[in-house]
């Protein structure tokens, strides 16, 4: 049970962390973090939790990477279910969080987003739905290489919070333009439950895309990492 | 009473080096270094002293992560009197000497604020008490997790330094409009001392909604990530 | 051959990740990521990939480093040919890939410059052709300095991902206004093929000048790293 | 000789990138680095360094360093001369280095200051020769408290690099609007010579500030570092 929470509260704080920094602090006058700072607050979510609970649960918070994972070998298909329903069920605790404290201000509209992934109209700068899902498949992707070969046995002891958190935000500075950057279904899910409409319509490319993507990895890892016999 | 000196000093680079970063430097015209660059200051306090002074007194440089570190029995109760102590008075001396460094510009208006924590009309952002009061309950929480988790002895050794700093930076970068970020009561008093009226009397929840949000951490942690026997 | 995919990945996410920065986010209206965002971005990718197929193929993922590590007797000169041409094609389908996700964007024009690297009048900032030899030599040389020093079997194991990815990082602090920052060879071409034009015709001077600091940096480690017998 | 030859690539590589980024970067049109970006450049290039050639001189790249080190009774003072030398050298090579560079830009004009510390009239934000004074030798002193403390054998091994570069980083996004930050006279000196002028006459300042501070963190770091007997 104990990893199980640990998920619930981990993909808790990668959702308040990311997407909060997003609707509180990136468009704040003058000094806002901007995207830079959003993609700096996803990736130090992961980089934070995985140094706290890697060490309980392996630190996924994350259904495609719990896929990936289990794709390429280091995750039992018996754990699926339970680690991806943890992680959806913190995900929409942290957009409940979320909401009550951003409705703490006049300005808030839950219509601007709410941080949000779209594509199409919904794109924050407007690119299609191909290139949304191209995007999103391809960071899924390099985020598992990333992932699986941090944690490889021959990688150096300790630091793959480091690269993984990282490598997050590095995701989030190529591609927030493109769909808000999901490549991560839960992430998705914890904040377009409370935006409604075309979040909700939209959220199943966040979930195909990301899931290709996390598989994909495996792959191309278990070509390129995978040890001589 | 070296770890007392190292809890004074400390915290004192806390608040000199985030305060500081942004009464001086976040709102300088064109190439000011905005919220994200004070996130990044008060982190790397954190960062640089958890590597500095660590091993001398554990660094915690701040009364709510004593008193969280206390509840989840990592520390003595004889000791949260004079660390919390040590803590303060470092804090005031860094309000001070930023003064003293402030005055020297012609156009330094303590009235600004001086960095003080606020809600209500004094939140930067204009955030209710409610909001306020919740932001920084649950942030403090997060930060208690990722104190506990990452100096567990299962985490990887000797990076929690890393964890903790970061973590900090995080939490600014998601909750400066809401209080401009205390999560640390000695830091709320060291510069609420020489901004007076509102910062005075706005005090009281930055002291207790920071000790509560730490005393919940400690139980969170309890939960997930203690041992199974 | 998996130490050849490897470089392929590895350097298909580097252009992808560094270039496609640059492309999608950089100058996106008022919250954009800006050269600090894309300067983190490129660090991000060689540190990412260092962590996860370092263990594979030693990370190069440009043909200056290669060359310079073969200069500084780190590396065999049989496997210069393979490297660089797997280099240079994990370039090429990166250009491509970001081509494909960039036209999905309404508003994209190639003849923008893709991210590609020049001088003079496609400096950007109008650096001369001198200025652009200069710099790029001498970053490169630094930028192997860096890597040479910082895997010396004599420095803290394991760390050099952080070094040389920040490393790369602070090069395009430094010097993208100059030429829009190449040190790699591999990175301009991937691009400067899909732009095409200006970007070709100025290419020969991001092959020359990197392998030139390349071999620069191997004499200069060579001089004040080696070990006294 | 190795560690002389090193020590001065080191800070010709502090100079270089930090002031570099200063004055080709930090400015440009809407996507410059700013502050921040100069902070991390600065911060960066004694990370890199720590890390590539630490093993060789220790890495110092400062003259307040090293007498600040010889003050903690971890350097000796025979060797305090050939450093100095070593650094202002490598600090004016870079000076020259980078003028050669900015001069391949047609809107540079030495007479902006070339990324050189002031104070009064030539401080970024008109902060007076107190607050000047004041400031550098409370920075300073820090400065070397971080550095004494995470060298320190008890602190976790191989780490102190980012220790300290990060709180280079930290001390400039405290402190550019005062001086443009120094704590180093190497780097105060390497582009004063190119400046010339009020940066000449002013350079006294940042000889003696940072110095005063580096001995008093000397100080500080023996009171509460000093292990018990």
């Amino acid at each position: 049970m104990k990893k199980y929470g640990a998920e619930f509260i981990g993909t808790f704080w990668l959702v308040l962390g990311g997407c909060g920094s997003a609707v509180i602090s990136a468009a704040y006058p003058d000094v806002g973090i901007g995207h830079l700072g959003v993609a700096l607050a996803f990736g130090l979510t992961v980089l934070t939790m995985a140094f706290a609970i890697g060490h309980i649960s392996g630190c996924h918070l994350n259904p495609a990477v719990s896929i990936g994972l289990w794709a390429g070998g280091r995750f039992e298909a018996k754990e699926l279910g339970p680690y991806i329903i943890s992680q959806v069920l913190g995900a929409i605790l942290a957009g409940g969080v979320l909401y009550v404290i951003a409705s703490g201000n006049a300005g808030f509209v839950v219509s601007g987003g709410f941080a949000s992934n779209g594509y199409g109209e919904h794109s924050p700068d407007k690119y299609s739905m191909t290139a949304a899902l191209i995007c999103e498949i391809v960071m899924t992707m390099m985020f598992l290489v990333i992932i699986l070969g941090s944690t490889d046995k021959r990688a150096p002891a300790g630091l793959a919070p480091i690269a993984i958190g990282l490598g997050l935000t590095l995701i989030h500075l190529i591609s927030i333009p493109v769909t808000n950057t999901s490549v991560n279904p839960a992430r998705s899910t914890g904040v377009a439950l409370f935006a409604g409409g075309w979040a909700i319509s939209q959220l199943w490319l966040f979930w195909v895309a990301p899931i290709i993507g996390g598989v994909l990895g495996a792959v191309v890892y278990r070509f390129i990492g995978s040890e001589d016999k």
